[in-house]
Order: structure tokens, then sequence, then C-alpha cells
């Protein structure tokens, strides 16, 4: 498939399409995949060929409309349980985003709304919620990318953890979107890219796209952070972030919590980036987050080729880890830049 | 060549040559490698076959030896001056162990000493030098076990960093020692091993021979460090050291300074082991202790072959970094647990 599509999550109008830019074979190929079958889109949220919690909820959404376009039903009520199951089995594929089920549960509020008046007004109203979903997406992170950009000042080492950048969102990202927006205000900026053991989406995506985006970029092994900042080469540490609890606790990918104890040893400022749609109220603390534990192959085999590990070992592999609150300078939304987490309820 | 040498650096005495694991090929292979000539050491010095700060010291002090005995040169002082040539450049073929040159420097006194005698003298010298560098090296290790095992408890969950095991030294090792020692003591562990990014001597090590010696072990991503300590699952912390300052302050693997912020963070003690060789008086301080810095394709490049990170990408690759002695529970030598670094003077 050609490269028509410009954002990283897409709706192909004519075909009815969800289109996604496989991130598995990042920086190698740069190649889309069209779904439209529920078992392929979840297989491609498991296998993290979408990933980055705004863009799997872009992703279910739009996956949902396209899978509701195929629903064989000719019934409104049969047609609308259908509907229901595939994005119950869609909200469920991974556990530890909050907007996969975010997205899917205002898909199935649009549904039973519009269920009323048929099924081809139905699935205009699913199409229209998914694109709006989208769109606000777009929005989300260019907000956040304005707000972000004011704490970094012109010639400022910067470092990130895994991908939190267009390729974890529709467009900008959250974590790279202040990035992107100091970048295009004329600052001088030298990003520090984690590689982001084990499946090195800082390698992979983090450091392509910002190097792809011109910015003066140096990847680096998680356990070099340290170093770098007792060098006080690191102003600030910027990540996303997949579901914050209510009272600010944050639940990332794995290694953030180490990144934010080194920053705090070493007086960096660490920000957390997320649009408001990442807390999750009904969540009081981080240690009510559920984290997902992945296959030990993943840490065992370098990329599923050679092992480099002996056969059998046991292996530690959760995908997140939760950032307590008071370990975090601010969070930086869509609606502002938050220091008081005791205001955190009125965000939403 | 057959596993007739049970140590990680041997020294053939039939046919005079140095022999070592190639830890390279670990744990897919266990492969011999008989070495006597100086490019052929040097080139397994630099490329990993042979590592760990006390092994290096010892092939480099068996390395000199078997080249000695194959200098053509029948002219005493010839002779010599060949032999601290070589000796010069095995001491300069990584910058920071010091064991390196502490080898090297041990063994030229004893030629210098030896040299009036003529050559089947100080070779017979140079022969009996090395083998007591090695010797040392078990025996060292012995008493860095026996010392650190009694900081260990029944029941206790272990963390450790790269690999200071019997593959970094000739047997028992330095940070596994009091694992191992442990271990014999009847004491039930759980050791958690970090990966150690780029070139994963713990997975590929330290993994490798915890579990061949009956060990429960666990292997993580070190990015995952952080998670296990919230969790309560670290009682200790036991790496080695490539080189210890005068102050106390500590080099080793890169992203142990790290892990020791952690333990700090979260409480629990942080234990450097290491022989008294380590300990270089002549540096006052960790920032004066040169850190190697290593080729870009370690990091971009899964273990040499496929590509995981855009062409081109800037890379920070340091092969060590410097932890601060206030950062630092205590260091385990084979002369006992020191915990007042102002005394290090008279450990040596």
């Amino acid at each position: 498939m050609e490269k028509i599509f410009h954002d990283t999550v897409a709706l192909d109008e004519e075909r009815r399409q969800l289109v996604i830019i496989d991130q598995t074979l990042l920086p190698n190929e740069e190649k889309h995949l069209a779904l439209d079958r529920e078992e392929e889109i979840i297989e491609a949220i498991q296998k993290l060929r979408v990933r980055g919690a705004p863009a799997i909820g872009v992703a279910a959404a739009i996956g949902l409309y396209v899978c509701a376009y195929r629903v064989p039903e000719r019934d409104a009520v049969q047609w609308c349980m259908r509907i229901h199951e595939i994005g119950d089995r869609i909200a469920h594929a991974r556990p530890t985003a909050v907007n996969l089920s975010w997205a899917v549960e205002r898909m199935l509020r649009v549904l039973d709304h519009s269920a009323d008046s048929g099924i081809a007004q139905a699935l205009s109203a699913l199409h229209d919620e998914a694109c709006r979903i989208r769109d606000e997406d777009i929005d989300t992170c260019a907000r956040i990318g304005e707000n972000g950009a004011a704490l970094i000042r012109d010639g400022a080492g910067l470092l990130t953890h895994c991908n939190a950048g267009r390729l974890a969102a529709v467009r900008y990202g959250t974590a790279l979107a202040p990035i992107y927006r100091a970048a295009e205000q004329g600052k001088r900026l030298k990003v520090y890219a984690d590689e982001t053991r084990p499946l090195l989406q800082g390698a992979r995506l983090t450091a392509y796209e910002l190097s792809d985006a011109g910015i003066d970029t140096t990847l680096l092994c998680d356990n070099m952070a340290a170093s770098l900042m007792a060098q006080g080469k690191i102003d600030a540490v910027f990540v996303g972030c997949d579901r914050v609890a209510a009272n600010g606790d944050a639940a990332n990918k794995i290694g953030t919590l180490g990144v934010a104890i080194l920053a705090k040893h070493f007086g960096v400022p660490f920000y957390v980036c997320a649009p408001t749609s990442t807390i999750d109220l009904s969540c009081p603390r981080g240690e009510k987050i559920v984290i997902e534990e992945r296959a030990p192959s993943e840490v065992t085999y370098l990329w599923y080729s050679q092992p480099m590990a002996p056969d059998g070992i046991h292996v530690y592999n959760p995908a997140f880890d939760v950032t307590p609150h008071e370990l975090i300078t601010a969070i930086v939304t869509e609606k502002g830049v938050w220091r008081d987490y005791s205001r955190i309820p009125q965000l939403v």
C-alpha cells in the first residue's frame, strides 16, 4: 500500500478500512496495513502493530466502525448486539491504557442513542463519532504541545522514554508534542531517547520520528540515563502516560518510574504529558492500575530471532510501571499544566 | 577444543597458551579459545571474549607470559624490551578496569628483577608470577564470598547488574561469590539479574552461570528494577566493580549508578564487591576515572545483526558509570566489609 495516509491511524473512507503503519517493522520498513476484520484489529493492538495510548484509542474507534459496517445482521437489535460484542473484545485487547475502553465506550454510547433510528442512521453516527475521536486527538495533542513547549528553554537537553510521539497518537504525539512545538518556535534542542527495552520503542520509533523531523536526537540504552543526568546534560524529562489515577499517580511504559526517581535525585523536572481522557477517576491510586505482564520471549529473544538468554530462565516482564505523583513535577494536558493533583477531578 | 579447562581463564602448561571461554558466544555455545599471539590476546580483551575486571587482569598476566615465551630475541636486553612493549600494549587494551595495568605492572616488575639472571630464569619467574596472580584471584574471590555471604539472610531477594560472577574472574566471581557462598550455606535465595544493555552480560552470562549452578534466577530488563524494588522484592543489591577511587567512588558497568540511586530511594542496601587490587589510590575521586566509550553499533544493532535504530542516529554508549561513595552501603573485599571509606588507604 502506498504511503497515502500520513497519520499514524487513519480511516480509508472509500474502502471503509482502518489504516495503520505497522510499527513492528519500523525503522527498517514503513508499511501500511488496511484492516477491516475484528480479529486482525485485535491482533494489531495486541502485537503492538499500533501502540501508544492515544493511538490505540483512535484505532479502536475507527476499528469498531469498520467492523460495524460489515456486520451482516439486518435486524437492528441483533446488529446492535453484535457491535456491543465486538466492542467488548476490542476494549479488552490490552488492559493498561484507559483510552481503549474509553474510546469503545464513547462509540457504544452513540450506538445506543442512534440505534432506534435504524442501521443506516446508526452507522453514520458511528462514523462521525470515530472521526470526532480522531480529530479531537489531533487537536488535543496540538494543545499539549503548546502548553508543554512553554516549559522548554532554548538550548535545552531533554530526555524521553518509550515513544509518545506522532507514532503513539494520530499526529504530534503527547510527550513529543512539546518538543516538536518548541522546535517550531526556533528553540535549539538536544533530545535524548531511551531505547526502551524490551521492545525498543525508543530506538525504533522515537529516534526514527524525531530524526525524521530534523531534531538533534541521541539514542541511549535505558541504563545510561543516570550517567547523562550526572553530567548535567538533561534539563527536563518528558514522558507520555497510559493511565492517570485520581491522585495523580501515572502508569506508563516500564522504566518510567526509574527515570522519575533519577530525575528527582538530580533535581531535574519530570513532566508527564497526557490528554485528560487518560485520567481515570474511577481509579483512586496507582497501585489499583492493572499492569500487563507480557511474554518472556520479548526479553530472552532479541526481536523474536536469536536467543540471548539461557533456555527456560524465569523472566520478569511487566509492560508498565506506576510513578507516584510525588515524583511528577507536573502533568501537561490539553487544558494546561497541572501541578496541584488535588485538582485533578476538575480536569476531566 | 574440549572442555578441559573449568576456570574462565587458564594456562595450558603443556602448550603454553592462554585458554579462555569465548564469552561472546554464551549462552548458546561454550567454546574455549587457546591464544598465544599478542594481537589475538588484545583482540580477545577488546571484543570482550574475556571480560570482567579480575578476569582480564589474570588474562593479561598469563597472556604476557605466553607471549614472552615466544619472543624470538636471544639477547636478554632486547628480549626484555620486547616484553615491555607487549605488556604496554596489553595494559592499554581497555582503559577503565585498573586490574589490567595492575597485573601487567606486577609481571614487568618481576621481569625487571629477574632479567639479570638470564632469559630462562626470567621466563620461569614470569610463569610463576602469572600463576600467583591467578591463584590469588581464586583465593580473593573465595574470601569475598565468605565476607559477603554474612550480609545475606535466608529467603533474601537479591539484585545484580552485569556479570561479576565466575565468568568475570577465574572462579566464584566478585558480586556473585557471596551469592554462591550463601547458597552453599543452605540459604534460600531469589536472584534477579539485570540483562545489562547493550551487550547483555546479565542475560547471557549471569543468568547462564547462576541457573547452571541451580540458583533460582529471574532475568529482567534494566528498566524493570525500579518496579521490582517498589514491590519490596529486593533486599540487597550486589555488584562488582572495575575501579575504586581513594574516596570510595566506584566505576562499574554502565547502569550501576542508576541502580544505586534506586536502591537509595527504596532504602535497599547497595554492596560493591571487589578485590583490593581494584582500589586505585592514585585516583582521588570517581570523576577522575577514564570512562571507555564504545561503538554506536553495540546499541543500534542487536548483537551485531539486525539494525534496530535509524541509520546514522547519534548514540551515547559509555561502557561504565561512576557511583559516588555516598550511595554505596559497603565495599566487600577479601579483607572484610568496609563501610568507612576514609579507611580505604589502609586496605591496599
